[in-house]
């Protein structure tokens, strides 16, 4: 109805101008309560927030770009860039640590990022870690272009104690282990065994972990224990204090010159390869987690 | 105290390797429980779902960007872009609609994608548009380099009927009207009149839409009207199927030649720039919303 | 320690009053925090919102309190009484449907009760019949005590169609029907044919519902379909409105006395016990529902 | 149409009666999809689950029923003992709270009851307190007869530690304590000393608590802080473990007989009107709260 008084203006033009203005406000004002339908996904007060993201189709997307197998260092390097960039622009992000084509974000318990609702601080997340994959792309794949926008789904989920936040953390080192233990051997049949992937696959059927480290270590002579951290524990980003001395030369009207020391405390977030869970990294951090 | 395990081993090689290999299995069991603390946010079936993503801090990005006020085509082209690329990954998307740095993408109300979870939705539509925006950024802008990678959020909303559903996107649009109107006054002042932006703040405080459209048109001889559909409209993607026919000669054995036609119905994503608020592309397209 | 402030007063009496009081004052707003931790639970709009309500333990309620067998009218009615109750007090219960333990209120689309807060929502619902349900227990049991308070949880579901809807009302009336026929043909095999319990639940394994209502009728010659209607649909609860004429002699001063006769417009509650699954009922009542 | 198939039955009474049967068979699965539209409520792990009682317009109630001013002791005993058969239904309340017309029932972290449904856990507590308040009623009001079924809302909230849970319970403690000391002072000055409530009212505006002790005690003798436990701390029911030793003698075969002793731990629900916000509760009951 509105844009139809805006098409048959014919006559008066400063009337139907007026008439087509008033038309467009009250249009909006008519159409306002749509905004009602909007809920609220506040997150439970207290309660670490982790977002977690997951790449989309990159089994296929790791192919399509000549990824190495098992670990490609340059797409690993990729994705912590990426997260540190997230981490940048939501510094409430206390802890992030990511492994394969996943990357886990926690916001500290006391957040009150865009007023702690889900929606937002899972889309900012997934969108400034898939504009940053994008943006950095060429700084780690050199010789190896782009050859499509590729995507990560996310979601959100809360913990209410340090003692689960822990867990957590704990499961996807597990799942990040075990996984590469796996893929180390799988890779190793595949490469330097000689063996078909259908093969390799039919000869893990069944194994337990120690069979997959026999495997490696009495065929290969590689010690999966000896394999680097990257690989076997997944990168921990936080954030580290550091004091900055700037020393400068003032001098002050009839006075004769001086150094004055000045000291500012510098937050830079810092990429680590360890394992997260035992007790030690934690004693080490204890500014990560706040208490209960 | 998994890993102390595997960092104390001393004896037995295989030994520990099993011991370990145990640990780890366990410890991934134990601290499966995690999962569960995850939610279930699925939409409410037979509604249609909303993402609506907004640039953040888009101000500021556009003027490091040198952005032409008060509409960038080349930005706009990027959006709609990036949008379509969306669609053509969830091609549950219906219809979407983008005005200024804001899309809004409209899901069909019997979609079951992501077995319809919010979170999953909003974060894929996030993320594809982002790393869209940075990958297609230089066929648009082609003299001006992308200096970081930007941001959008997101939320989602439902509309449990065709009448609701219109009535967003005619408030999309409404404020597309609005904004864009204010914006083209803003500009001619500046920039054709002279006035400081805060002077032409000054000049547009309190003037009412039929105020604006006469200094348009009795100091700038601009019809606002006759601007860019573009502009004043924004731009609504939907699907269009048209059929294709392609012709083969084919020779059975015994036969002579003969063409065959073969009809394949195609579905690609246009564009369009019109009123959205009216019947008219509603029932020009009568496909784009289902029944309730 | 609020407490205990108070507790070691030994000297000064009016000091320390003052002292604790501020404490009070101090300490209400230091814990109001917490109520930062209630979300909020607001149902979408424009979908019709479902409070149903069943019995707890209901089985063993009834052998308990002696009802008869497949149905005990005195039991049905005290259901409906109590629901009538509920929708007394909430005015835009639009319908409510009730059958065996179980009972459904619907909220019109567009109401605003309780600024349609879930929880409000089905905890006023529950709270209202179970105490409804005790309080006229004795007008319907007269000569069986009521042992214990008997317990009803519930749940809301949305339903944002007029169609869905009808369906939802649909199911329960399938549902009631369907258990009233195996229940039927039940307590006849046991109560006239002289079946254990077992024995009748074995003689009904594997039969269809035509199977049941053949051995109704050529072994207790019972015609299915002769039922009393209150058991084989339930009872549907709706507003009426009638008029009510009333009729008042007034002698204005001066005047003589004549008739003056007011029309006030009557709700009421009335209860059906017919079909809603087909469209009569509907056409018939067409102010329950409101157009999508 | 189900029922128009039943309806319209004329002729071959068996065949008919299988089409119908079959229809409704049909019907039931047909609409049977609706289900899929409750959504899942499941309250997050780990964190306390209080639900909260408050009575509805009880203002009105308490007048129509006479209730003692400022505090009834048969209404106070009532919403104990309905309280209490909560918690007898519902074990995994660890602690309930109440005072004046409201109550707090608080579930232990760790529970599963209804697998933590927030709707299924607040309608439970909210009906089985509702049909206890009817039933017990005429216990505690012996002359006073219940006019109408009283109705009570509830609300449930998550609390993710100890810290928390402690500050609600202190909170409404606080609350408690704020508004007793408010009615005390009040319904003194209009019972004792004659004035009307709106003169109370006006007398007691911008006073602080140490104001309405001193008006206490100067003008009324009353020292608050000896005014009952009951009335200044509200109740507090929590479940304590009692050994019960039973005795029975027994005489084995060929044995002379001999007695045995059998301990049994049982639970019992135990009643407090002590201070909640300092620790000494806590500490004395320290199987109430789980640690984090």
């Amino acid at each position: 109805m509105l844009l139809r008084v805006g098409c048959v203006c014919k006559k008066g033009h400063r009337f139907l101008l007026r008439a087509f203005s008033c038309g467009v406000a009250m249009a909006k004002s008519k159409f306002e309560y749509v905004r009602n339908f909007e809920t609220d996904d506040t997150c439970l007060r207290n309660c670490y927030i982790v977002v977690r993201l997951d790449g989309r189709n990159f089994h296929k997307f790791s192919e399509q770009h000549g990824f190495v197998k098992p670990n490609d260092e340059r797409a690993l390097a990729l994705m912590a860039r990426s997260a540190g960039c997230v981490m940048e622009q939501l510094d409430d992000v206390c802890v992030a640590y990511g492994q394969s084509d996943e990357f886990s974000f926690v916001f500290k318990r006391s957040t009150n990022w865009f007023k702690r609702r889900a929606s937002k601080l899972m889309t900012h997340v997934a969108s400034q870690f898939s504009s940053s994959f994008v943006f950095f792309w060429g700084e780690y794949f050199t010789h190896q272009p782009l050859l499509y926008p590729p995507s990560f789904d996310g979601r959100v989920v809360l913990y209410p104690s340090n003692h689960n936040l822990r867990d957590y953390l704990s499961w996807r080192q597990a799942d990040c282990h075990i996984n590469n233990q796996y893929n180390t051997v799988f890779w190793a049949l595949v490469q330097k065994g000689g063996l078909s992937t259908t093969q390799a696959e039919e000869r893990l059927k069944g194994t337990v972990a120690a069979d997959k480290n026999e495997i490696l270590f009495s065929e290969f002579n590689i010690n999966y224990n000896e394999e680097p951290q990257l690989y076997r524990k997944g990168s921990t980003l936080i954030w580290d204090t550091t004091e900055e001395v700037t020393t400068k030369k003032v001098k002050p009207p009839n006075q004769s010159e001086r150094e004055v020391h000045k000291t500012r405390i510098r937050r830079k977030i810092t990429t680590h390869h360890c394992d997260v869970i035992g007790n030690q990294f934690w004693e080490e951090h204890p500014d990560i987690l706040e208490s209960d």
